[in-house]
């Protein structure tokens, strides 16, 4: 009926609007954590990925995720497309966001143009989409995730895992002492307002993600998903904030926000289907594991200047596996979302990444992460005006 | 009916969505106008206070303040929730953002919780919940304060007060001589974006405090609530500017956004039943009001880094008595709930931070003051590489 | 019917409130593209315009741009004042930004308030109002212009050609040898940050300037609009990056986002009319016009620190135009438009800008120049703790 399409259609394009508030999010949270010297590189980093991504998802991807662009009806087709399209870049932003300081950005366009087009589209068509390993064994489409605990946020998080792998840490990350070196992030306003933003986006990325707002039953399931979605950031805000200040006497704002994110990242699986409760426990338990990996990273010389694999994979596949605990969904059906989608995701980002830095050298020489990347790829400084104490 | 739960429903989560921007909005004002070496702690703190507040508000603040979650049929109960959630951290933001550069966090924190769990809930019980003053001499609910001149902005501003009184200035603020030492913003930016972010909240915060959309005559109240807490805006912005500048023959911004902040405090008490040019009177009336009383509290030794009392706390009380001026409703009425909010709001907060700051030390030694609360509370800078000419 | 008008009011809200979004958007960009020394300076002259303009509307402007506040009763009559309001600011602030670190702020003041009641008014009422030329040879509301390609990036265009022409270049800018003095961005996040806030407010002003979206046929038409307004933008930042890219190597921000916005104002005159693919060639011939022009008003010694003629005057005639080549609309019906409108704005600004420079002296000196704006005007540093290296 005409109404419904009329309130679903607004409502999808105001869930979008939401969403795109993470690009800004992203880019400020990324410019504020790392140095100045390479802000204006992450940057435009930042702003290249949305752009080339939705533009590759427009042209390629979205088909191919989806069949075809007339596959609903129940909304405006290009509504529907724009939600979609607003969370292509996020995958990559994961990923870009991770290999921060160290990173080419010709080497990025190429690997967002690959994952907008065909890596992503890949994993949404098998998860929310056309499906074509539909009746294979490997069918996992009945595995719950709302809004992307596994198809976004472990879908980015492999990816850099692969990049990490393959360009290493930055130089001076790990001293041979066995000592980690302390990089302190830049511009911490800028962490603050990008957090918060991505957190308002949450609410469009997840409560949009119910499709649909005309009717009783899904008001009502889009105010539990932005409840529940707020509840469990809060959680690891505050669990983030309780485990690093009982052990340091400190406020690590970094840590209390990664622990947010976290926590948001954990609740995107199903938001939905949880009392509200239960997202107190997944965000507080999204938080520790952000606390707990941090360092575990950190030994294993996974260096990740954002912290987005503890918040993204560790989160995004904690997020779907709890599903399988704190609700009646199968919990070896999640299981195997997850390592389905590892198992593709892993592979092919390790194969893409390794090609594009052989070809075109995505990691950043020592000499020129020592410079900054800014310098280097943009010829232009962040803040040229003020005096640099490092 | 369902379209009328559905269409008001979705306005909710709109409304909410629009003041969640205050959380970055407070926190980028503030963190703009104290010192650098103060930065990081106001950042963390208003993190904090969205946090634990939100969450206090959310396992025992609610129930108490409205009753039950079931007390109202119309839209969906979560959204209602998210709605009246997202005030809470406000009343506490006003306080903390008063006594910035100056407070440690934890005792801080200890304060948001009983905020969020008892003292905000209680002043929500008396005037828009469940009343447990009703049929008393000191009823108040016949006030009209759509959203919140007296029960957020007079609330938190009483909350200052008694900080103040009991925390004392700044070191060095004011000098022997009776000199005020003038402490400068540090990140003009950071003032306007957070000024301009709360702005746009408030067309959610009061827009939103109609409570409907779905009716033509809700949906008529709706856009004469945002059209007239615009137009205070504007007229404070105005008003602000030619009073400070035909004194000083400067442009003073931030007195210029403190006066529309002013005149957004003035009119959230009755946007909804104003013509449209009352509010022009009432936001300039507003934006005086922050202009005199700004020198006034410096007289009396009451210091305030972002101007909160005279933003809040005045204007608040002037908005609140303006709807028995320039309406039907009773002055008395009016001036009735302001001073029952008062007299429960100030000597309660008075009692409450007096006992934290006994027990938890509230107040930054002078010595910690100097270094600056950052380094001390957070063992981090806002700006680590840039070097400071102060 | 009472439920078209509630969801059309309520539309017309949200598009308002993502138009505000602007007013921090604009102020973040020239923020960031100025020096520090005249970013106070900068963040004022927004938050005057955006006060002043507004106001000078809501007094004089709209009902003689309209005729009447009840000229239409398809939504609520003040929601759709908001909405036309949000617009107002944006002329000026092109001119304003393009003559940014040169101009003095109450000449500024005063020119807002002429364009605010009178100037942008009379192209309003010309175009989408009442039409005081209705029957005559100068008629031109048969042009298309949904959401003011012509009518606001134009209008806004041709005051800063009138501007720059009686204020000349910034201090230094263009040697005597001919060389042009790179003057570096002070703040890329802040340039990032404006960029991607006017890009989201966009949606609504384009999506908005539909008027409504509760039939099915509203529905897709909005949908269509955001669509292709986003897609315009995309192939601007990509075109913009390869035009640039392939020439220098590197990557520059700046135009990157420059041209993405100028495939915006490219694309504002009729994103309801392509189809999903042309808006690709709209905003990449925008963007490609940005990256010419630029260095072309650098030869011609029109000095615009934030490259506002090529984004807006360019650009708003191109994307006017090109709705004649690739629709049916009458490419001469267009062109005319364009010329009148040019005809009315550009003299009757010289003439305004002229007469103020005159009287108020618009133009800073060169010696307050070379100090700063921010000292001379404001009094007030943007960033006065940090140690500047130029």
């Amino acid at each position: 009926m005409e109404i419904h399409y009329v309130i679903d259609t607004f409502f999808s394009i105001f869930a979008m609007t939401l969403i795109i508030l993470m690009v800004p999010g992203f880019a400020m949270l990324e410019a504020g954590l790392v140095r100045t010297k390479n802000v204006t590189a992450v940057l435009t980093v930042n702003t290249m990925i949305y752009a080339v991504a939705s533009m590759a998802f427009l042209l390629i991807g979205y088909t191919y995720a989806f069949g075809s662009w007339d596959h609903q009806e129940s909304i405006n087709k290009y509504a529907f497309f724009l939600f979609q399209m607003a969370f292509v870049g996020k995958v990559i932003n994961i990923m870009s966001g991770g290999v921060s300081e160290r990173s080419r950005i010709i080497p990025l366009v190429i690997f967002t143009v690959i994952v907008g087009a065909f890596l992503y589209p890949t994993i949404v068509n098998i998860t929310w989409g056309a499906n074509f390993l539909s009746g294979t064994f490997l069918d996992i489409s009945e595995m719950h995730d709302l809004a992307g605990s596994t198809v976004i946020h472990s879908t980015g998080g492999w990816a850099l895992v692969a990049a990490i792998l393959i360009m290493g840490p930055r130089r001076g990350r790990y001293k041979k002492s066995g000592a980690v070196q302390v990089i302190p992030a830049s511009n911490i306003p800028l962490v603050v307002l990008g957090a918060f933003l991505l957190w308002i986006g949450w609410f469009g990325f997840n409560g949009g993600s119910v499709g649909a707002i005309s009717s009783k039953e899904n008001a009502d399931a889009v105010a539990l998903t932005i409840m529940n979605t707020n509840t469990a950031g809060l959680a690891g805000a505050i669990a983030a904030w309780l485990l690093t200040y009982f052990r340091y006497k400190k406020f690590d704002i970094t840590m209390i926000l990664n622990g947010a994110l976290g926590g948001l990242v954990a609740i995107t699986a199903a938001p939905d289907l949880y009392d509200i409760h239960t997202p107190i426990l997944i965000g507080a338990i999204g938080a520790a594991l952000v606390v707990l990996f941090v360092p575990i990273f950190d030994k294993l010389k996974m260096d990740d200047p954002v912290g987005a694999l503890s918040v993204h994979l560790v989160n995004g596949i904690w997020g779907t596996l709890a599903v399988g605990i704190f609700t009646d969904v199968s919990f070896l059906t999640q299981l195997k979302g997850v390592v389905v989608v590892g198992a593709i995701v892993f592979p092919l980002s390790f194969a893409i990444i390794y090609s594009i830095n052989k070809v075109f050298r995505l990691r950043a020489e020592d000499e020129e992460q020592l410079e900054g990347i800014d310098s280097i790829e943009c010829g232009m400084e962040a803040y040229p005006e003020f005096k640099r104490s490092i």
